[in-house]
């Protein structure tokens, strides 16, 4: 069984604690006291519980917050199929390490600390993290993008990844991505997985025009027609069609949820990656919070395998720039949690409350 | 007409600066010089060009922000169409003021303060700001909701709030209600402006079962009956089959406009407040920002009408409570606006500016 295999050759056992159904009762009964409708936070209210689930405690902290981003190159861009040299996928990293980019800022905004961890760029960068799996993948319009242990172990940087910084206190974990032609790995693997066309799960990512995008389907579909990956097997899938960031990414999310560690999914690459970690170990799914649904059309798809991310800001620049804007909204809905006066303290005088709470 | 009638009545004239197309063009060119793609931070940019435009200055500040909430009675409680007392608005109110209700929490995290404006509350509330037009409305499945005069007063109300507002330098204003039984106004009102059934746009509110909701529903489409309003003069449906809280919210985003403070429009019952707005006075919209929809199913008519708000968080306990979180979304697109490095600062070499910005 490729479960089993993978579990054997990671260094640290997959247990999935489940989450902790006495804290969400007790979280979910607070939340019932609160001065408001029953219910009425919405998805504040889940995210609340499920916290409250998953760090064992119905007093849940996200006090600190720590983001990855993932960067690595991918070999189709030999295809011509994309408007952008593959160079900027380190240039973007060198600026991310002088805290330059979008999600620098947006980091800073929420209080998280950024971690640029480099699984497979052409090319090195000065003080990134620094977990080269290899030079980029191979262009997967050819032959496979990796063999399957370069894959595990692209896995294995992301899992550890989540495991260190779950190690250090961190209670919130966002993820991203830096890699030129990363929509084209994402939706070749989501193709495979869902067993759709390649054209719907293909757009323009960043500003293709109509021979470009043609071209980018086409490589797309030779590379799924060449590699016959096996959709049954999530690290084939990965090895044969996917990338290293979006394995690594994977490995995180695997990660995060074996530490009891809440980590946030944002936009197309991190839904299939969320993807693919479920389709590892489905038990997975319970730490993933979902932000921002990005442009991309294979979007769509990937909602309806994970559900529908809450934010539709129109953005498509990559690098998570949807967790850090989540982490706000959770940390607001937790003082929501804390803050908020309750029935029970009498905030409303008792003819009121009965009906108020109906 | 109408619409001079009541400018003529209005204390203040509605001049509605045009947007600064110079300071528009300018934060967009910074925009495009940072290092993303162009366009990539989606409605983030809108955001801050059209903060730009509304104040004027390719460097817009949303420093000093304010949350009104606007508090009244409804008379068609009286029909027996909820589960909640209208006590409960009073009740609500004093907790706002004492700062343990949900919007209290969510505009700390913001760094807005909250204002509770009592425009018709049935009964006294303690410190509130006291602008009570009449104790609550008529029961308007028995006759008009209040008189035409009584109506203007309330706008004048909002209208005055913004523009006290905005002497003192708020920069971003969030506007929410609380009123028992105003998911029934709002749903009457947006039937009459859109020429639709009442049952496409009323909703069960704060849980009504079967019963109450055909309860619901048949008192709306009754007020609409007896009083037909003319859909096209907006004080003529405010007054017979609208709010105060709903009048007084249309006045806030007048004078938003009229003022250059640009205001945030959340939820179904602020939907329909500003959709009449923009009926009175269409280049008003410009000031607007939409933050989240609620539940409501009218919320999905009132989107084609005015826009789809970004947030889709399922809260549905009013306040204005997405104010504050799109508050704090727009000052993380200032934070990316001013704090991203530039590709003319070299912070991409310059082989590759060119294609990323393509």
């Amino acid at each position: 069984m490729w479960k089993d295999e993978v579990r054997t050759n990671m260094s640290m056992q997959w247990q999935f604690r489940p989450l902790d159904r006495g804290a969400m009762d007790a979280a979910q009964a607070r939340l019932d006291d609160l001065i408001k409708p029953v219910g009425s936070l919405g998805l504040l209210e889940k995210w609340v519980v499920r916290l409250a689930g998953i760090q064992g405690t119905a007093r849940p902290k996200i006090g600190r917050k720590a983001h990855l981003v993932f960067a690595a190159d991918n070999g189709i861009w030999e295809e011509g199929i994309g408007t952008v040299p593959y160079q900027v996928t380190a240039a973007q990293c060198e600026n991310m390490v002088k805290g330059l980019t979008a999600i620098n800022v947006l980091c800073r905004q929420a209080g998280a600390e950024v971690r640029v961890v480099d699984v497979g760029v052409r090319g090195d960068v000065p003080g990134v993290r620094a977990c080269k799996v290899r030079p980029g993948t191979a262009n997967m319009a050819r032959g496979p993008a990796m063999t399957r242990p370069q894959a595990e172990t692209a896995l294995q940087v992301g899992f550890d990844q989540a495991v260190e910084a779950a190690g250090e206190g961190v209670q919130l974990l966002g993820v991203g991505e830096m890699g030129i032609c990363n929509t084209s790995t994402s939706a070749a693997m989501l193709s495979v997985f869902a067993g759709v066309p390649v054209e719907q799960v293909t757009g323009r990512g960043v500003g293709l025009d109509e021979d470009l995008f043609a071209r980018k389907k086409a490589a797309i579909a030779r590379a799924i027609q060449i590699n016959q990956p096996d959709p049954e097997d999530p690290l084939d899938v990965l090895a044969k069609v996917g990338g290293l960031d979006i394995a690594a990414m994977t490995g995180t999310y695997l990660g995060a949820a074996a530490c009891g560690l809440p980590v946030i999914v944002d936009g197309f690459i991190a839904m299939v990656a969320a993807i693919t970690a479920q389709r590892l170990a489905p038990e997975a799914g319970q730490a993933f919070f979902l932000s921002h649904a990005s442009a991309e059309p294979g979007v769509a798809l990937a909602a309806q395998m994970l559900g529908q991310p809450p934010l539709q800001l129109g953005m498509r620049l990559g690098e998570g720039t949807g967790c850090p804007l989540l982490m706000g909204l959770m940390g607001a809905a937790l003082a929501c949690y804390e803050q908020m006066g309750t029935f029970s303290q009498g905030n409303i005088d008792a003819e009121n409350i009965v009906e108020f709470r109906d």
